[in-house]
């Protein structure tokens, strides 16, 4: 969205959910900086690396409420100009421990919040952010939309099912599916909410970068300010209603490659290292894993900016004016 | 299945659920009478069809529960050599009027029911039975299994999300996708559970045969007793685990011409007359629609052998001998 386009946000009202979360802080940020009134109705689920400071001197409104409940969600979307939804369990461990809470969290409460939109009736398209799990193990790469959905776990089908409850909608939902994205306000504390977050953590601190498994897997990494662009422009295109796109990176490269390029960029310059899998990880790997985002070039005329050792640099700089956010 | 291979069930212990409904209960007695020793699983959800009288008079034991309450289902489940899932609610109707009840019903307590197979770890792939509506509107016809899922009810994303469950089983469940059903222990008396139950009851009693919207769109039908004999062969076959296959009949007709053949095969011969939608019907018409079962033809040598004229027939018998089952 070139920032004439963003500008036709400006005094528009915007509904985030999940939006003291990481994805969803960013846009929130964003369609603020647009000139829109926000609000993020976040339910700051324990574990899901919502915060508020990540909104903290802005001019969004907080509603700390699950999606599902509708004394508190209907007053909020009612009349409201665009919808965002990106709230949503996404660990696939924590899933693996309590697979019934992440499917209530992700398909459960979103089936009550989508009936709350259909009374409601927003206007335009509702975006949702999926993710590339959703397809599970690649027969083909990299990734297209047509390559059959097949999660490996419950947090990869409730996100699926979550989608298909977006392409219920009168209008059609349009259904972005993320590949591993990285950047600022990222939660990186835990060890259970993806691999980049962990390398970046380490890489702060200056504690050695673990690779499990040989790290030959690829991978395709977003900068976040790339997916914020992408989710904008989908709020803005009418021809994207119900369309499934993936959203990812033509960059891809081996997991061990991008440890080398985060420990390289952090002042501290830790080592990488050789790591077995823990238990519970092997459970969810999917070996190398990328996706081609053309569908999405050619409905949104969106495509990543932001190269990896780029991304890299400006989320190390990120952070290193916010220690608070990785130490301790 | 050969008379000698449905011995193979001999002395085994079986699980169904949903085993007091039509299809449910129709597998139970053919275990049954193979010689397995056959639980059924059965919650008697209001409106899904269950009768206790379906399995009246056989050595078919009960426990009525919800398929996620593990203290009644662990210990059924424990040690059973086969699991038929094939508890749900059916009715897209009732799924668009309570939505998340629907989703409750076929997506969560399934989600449930697998974390206690998963722990009682019975033996062989479960068999589970979705519907062919995961398909949703068809693109192309016949429906084959790569055509892309996109269901147009909650009914159908809840049916979906139990495949994709059932696919996350260490040994992958066996996914049958079932046309339209008909026959012996159909539920006949409300308007909401297809198209074929009605036109059975208003041919028996002698009513006036309602086809909305001109009766153009075709169907496929398959007669109970192929139905069964697809979901135990299934159950025998090793191969077939982890697959999602078609089961439907290559004999399909406009929805007019069906009713008429079961009006006219009705000893009281009622008129087939056209109809407006009802509202509420309108929302989950999908065109034309029948699948092609030439996969599970290669994968379980399964073909259905019952013509509609002849299972229309023998349907009819059968009701005609048990009148409590459609009058009043």
């Amino acid at each position: 969205v070139s920032a004439a386009d963003r500008r036709r946000f400006s005094g528009t009202r915007c509904v985030v959910t999940g939006g003291l979360g990481f994805i969803g802080s960013n846009v929130a940020l964003a369609l603020a900086d647009a000139g829109a009134e926000v609000t993020v109705v976040d339910a700051l689920v324990d574990g899901h690396g919502g915060d508020a400071a990540n909104v903290d001197g802005s001019a969004v409104r907080v509603v700390i409420a699950d999606v599902g409940d509708v004394g508190a969600v209907a007053p909020v979307v009612t009349g409201a100009d665009h919808v965002f939804d990106l709230a949503g369990q996404g660990s696939h461990i924590a899933g693996a421990r309590d697979p019934e809470r992440d499917f209530d969290l992700n398909a459960v409460a979103r089936l009550r919040f989508l009936e709350i939109l259909r009374r409601a009736r927003p206007g335009g398209p509702t975006v949702f952010a999926s993710t590339r799990q959703v397809y599970g193990r690649p027969a083909t790469l990299p990734l297209t939309e047509d390559h059959p959905p097949r999660p490996t776990d419950v947090n990869g089908v409730a996100k699926l099912a979550a989608e298909y409850l977006h392409l219920l909608q009168d209008d059609g939902s349009v259904i972005l599916r993320l590949s591993n994205v990285y950047g600022p306000r990222q939660h990186l504390r835990r060890d259970d909410l993806g691999v980049l977050p962990v390398f970046f953590r380490r890489a702060l601190r200056g504690e050695p970068l673990v690779v499990f498994g040989g790290g030959a897997d690829a991978r395709d990494a977003l900068y976040v300010e790339d997916v914020v662009e992408a989710i904008l422009v989908a709020a803005l295109t009418p021809e994207a209603a119900g369309r499934v796109m993936n959203i990812g990176h033509e960059e891809h490269m081996a997991l061990w490659r991008m440890a080398e390029l985060i420990a390289a960029a952090s002042p501290a310059g830790p080592p990488v290292v050789a790591g077995d899998w823990p238990l519970e990880h092997a459970r969810v790997d999917v070996g190398s894993v990328y996706t081609s985002s053309s569908l999405a070039t050619e409905v949104l005329g969106w495509q990543p900016e932001v190269p990896f050792d780029d991304g890299v640099a400006r989320t190390l700089e990120w952070f290193a004016q916010h220690p608070e956010r990785y130490d301790g």
